[in-house]
C-alpha cells in the first residue's frame, strides 16, 4: 500500500467515498485499492477475511439464521480527467465530481461504512454478513472478479439476499434480465451481378428475418410487482464481396433480451421458433453468447424485508448486471445504491451526495433488524 | 526496347500471339510492350502514327467513306506462374496457355496481323481502319488507357464501327448493358438493447427494401435481335454499433445493370421509383456510380456487314465493357476475339489454336469487303 490512503471507517459516507475516488482503480489495477480495504476489513478484529486475486472477501460468523451477501466491484472506467474529486453545488445540491463516484465507490464507502459498524467484536446484526469487494467488473465478463469467487470460493456467495450496490439512484432493482446474442448464417450462390439470375442473392434472404423482426411482439412479464419488457433486435448486419457480385453469403447478429422467468434454454428454443422459416429455408443459427436472467425472488423473507426497510417499490432491472450469478445459485439479489446510472462512464460522472446517507442508514435499519 | 523480341508482323497469328504473351505487360508496366508495337506499326510504312501515354494509336488515312476502328488493351492481370506460353494439346485440342492468351493478346495479334495487311503502303481496304492498343484496362476505370485517348485525342476514335477483340469465343456481342451502384443509408436512433424501444432499429428498416429486391422484376429487352437481361441486386449491407445498442444506421449497396434502351438518367430515376417508398420514409439514396451502356447498333450498314462478314449471329454483351466509350460517340461497337471469357483471369488462361486464324479471316473479308 503505496502512496494510498489509510481508510477511515470511521469517517463518513461521504468522506469515504472520496477517499475510494482518489485512489485510482481502473479494471486491472485494483491491487492497490484491494490492499487498502483488505487492511480496512482486517483492522476491524470482527470478520473472517479473504483475498482472491484483487477481490476481498470478509464475513461475520455469528451462527445467525440469516445471511446477507453485500456486493460492489472496486474498479471503474478509465478515468477522464476526472480524478481526484470535486464537491460542487450545481443547480443548488451538492454533487461529488469523479471517476467512480457513482459507479459505484459510492456504493463500496456504505458497505465499507457497513462492515466497520457491523464487523466489530460485540456488534449484533440481525443477520450474519457477507462482504465481496470484486475487481474487474468493467470489462471482459470472463476476468469479472464476483465470477472468480463464483468459480473458485462459491460458499462465499451463499446467503439469503445479496444486495449489489449498483448505482440505482435509491431505488430497489430486482432481479434481471437475460440477453442472448445469435448468429444467423444465410447462404447464397454467387455470380456474376451482370448474370444475377445465375446466383442466389444471400442479402436478399435477409428480408423475411428483418420483417420478422421488425414485426416482433415483444412481452411484458409482470413478476413480483415487477414489468420486465423483453426485446429482439438485429445489432448488426453484413454481407457482400465486391460492387459487381452476387453475395453468397449475409451474416446477422441478433440480440435477445429475456424476462427471466425464462431460462437460457427456453430462450434459445423461442429465438429458434421465431426464426424456423429461416432455418428451415437454409439459415443457420448459432448462439454465440446467452446469460440468463435472474428472478426478482422478492417473495423470500429476506427480500420483502429489504424492500420494507428501504420503503420503496421494487422495480424491474433490465439490463444484465451481477446479480445473475447470485441468482444461479437460488439467491435472491436485488440492485441498490446511491449512485445515478445515467452518469455511469460519463465525464460528468458524479453521485448527489445527500443520497448517501439515506443510503447507509436503510441498510443500517434492515441490517440491525430495527425495521422488521 | 530492351530485351523484347521485335515483334514480325509477318508471322502467323499464333507466333504473334506467343510473342505478345512472352513479353510481360500486367497493368502499368506496358512501356516495354507499347514500344514494340508502336515500332512495329510505324515500320509498315502505310500508317499514321501516335503515342498516347501507353497507349498506341495508327490510322489509315485513305479517304475512304467509311471507318473501322479496331481497338484491343495491352495489359493483363498480374501473371500466374503462367508465362511464358505454352502449347499443349488437351482432350485433343491444341491450346495456348498463358496469361493474356485469351485476355486478349490473341486479340492484340489478330489486330497486329491486319495491320500488317491494311497498314502497308498500296494496300487497299475496303475501309479506313484505325488501330488502338491502349493501356490499363484490368485495372481502376479513371486510368483506362482508352478513357484516356477519348479524352485527349477524342478523333482518333471516330467511325463507323468500333470492333474490340476482347475474348467472346469467337462470336459477336453487340453493345452492353449500363451499371449503377447506388448507396442506401437508413437511419434509425440509438438506444440500449436492454431497453430497444427508446430507439429505432435501422436494421429493421432494412427488411422492406430487401423485400422490394427479392421480388424485383427484372425486364428482358430484346435489341436488333440481342436480348439485355436486367438485374437489381443488393451487393453489400452493414450496420451495427455493438452486441447491445440498437443500430442507428444501416447501409444498403445496390448494383442496377440496366439494358441500353434506358440512359444513365432513366436508370437513377427507375431506381430512385423502386425505393420510392423508402426513400419517403427517411432513406437516403446516393449514387455512387453510373456508367450507361451501348446500343448494339446492328442496324448500321458498317455494324450489320460485319455480322455477315463473320457468319455468326450477335448477343448481347451484359457486363459493361469498353464498347460503351465509343458508343457515348453514337459509334456502333461490338466485341470480338477469339479468347475464352471464361477463362480469362485464370491460372489455367488459354486459347484454343484453330480460333485464331478463323477471326483473322474473318476480319479480313469483312475489311477487304470481300464478304459485303
Amino acid at each position: 500500500m503505496t502512496g494510498l490512503p489509510q481508510l477511515d471507517l470511521s469517517a463518513d459516507v461521504l468522506a469515504l467515498t472520496r477517499a475510494l475516488v482518489d485512489a485510482p482503480s481502473v479494471s486491472g489495477s485494483e491491487a492497490a485499492l484491494a490492499d487498502a480495504v483488505e487492511a480496512a476489513l482486517r483492522g476491524l478484529g470482527g470478520l473472517e477475511v479473504e483475498r482472491v486475486g484483487d477481490s476481498v472477501l470478509a464475513r461475520t460468523n455469528l451462527e445467525l439464521p440469516t445471511r446477507v451477501v453485500l456486493a460492489g466491484h472496486l474498479d471503474t472506467v478509465p478515468i477522464a480527467g476526472n480524478v481526484p474529486s470535486e464537491l460542487r453545488e450545481v443547480d443548488g445540491v451538492q454533487r461529488l465530481y469523479g471517476c467512480g463516484t457513482s459507479d459505484m465507490k459510492s456504493g463500496d464507502a456504505v458497505m465499507l461504512r457497513l462492515a466497520g459498524r457491523f464487523g466489530v467484536p460485540g456488534a449484533e446484526p440481525a443477520h450474519d454478513l457477507t462482504f465481496v469487494f470484486y475487481d474487474n467488473e468493467e470489462v471482459e465478463a470472463v476476468k469479472n472478479g464476483l465470477g472468480r469467487v463464483a468459480r473458485e470460493r462459491r460458499g462465499w456467495l451463499y446467503g439469503d439476499l445479496a444486495v449489489l450496490l449498483e448505482p440505482t439512484d435509491g431505488e430497489i432493482e430486482a432481479g434481471c434480465q437475460g440477453t442472448m446474442r445469435v448468429v444467423l448464417e444465410l447462404p447464397g450462390r454467387r455470380a456474376h451481378s451482370a448474370r444475377g439470375w445465375l446466383g442466389e442473392n444471400a442479402i436478399h434472404r435477409a428480408a423475411g428475418i428483418l420483417a420478422t423482426l421488425a414485426a416482433y411482439g415483444a412481452r411484458r412479464v409482470d413478476i413480483d410487482g415487477c414489468t420486465y419488457r423483453e426485446g429482439l433486435n438485429a445489432v448488426r448486419i453484413e454481407g457482400g464481396v465486391a460492387g459487381n457480385v452476387i453475395p453468397d453469403l449475409a451474416t446477422l447478429e441478433v440480440n435477445f433480451r429475456y424476462a427471466p422467468d425464462r431460462d437460457e434454454d427456453a430462450a434459445e428454443a423461442h429465438v429458434r421458433e421465431v426464426f424456423a422459416d429461416a432455418i428451415a429455408a437454409g439459415a443457420t443459427l448459432t448462439v454465440v453468447d446467452n446469460a440468463g436472467g435472474a428472478l426478482p425472488g422478492l417473495a423470500e423473507p429476506a427480500a420483502a424485508a429489504f424492500v420494507t426497510a428501504v420503503g420503496r417499490p421494487a422495480r424491474a432491472k433490465l439490463g444484465w448486471t451481477d446479480v445473475a450469478r447470485f441468482a444461479a445459485f437460488g439467491i435472491p439479489a436485488v440492485n441498490y445504491g446511491p449512485g445515478d446510472p445515467q452518469l455511469a462512464h460519463t465525464r460528468e460522472e458524479h453521485v448527489v451526495v445527500e443520497r448517501l446517507q439515506p443510503a447507509e442508514d436503510a441498510l443500517v435499519a434492515y441490517l440491525s433488524g430495527s425495521s422488521a
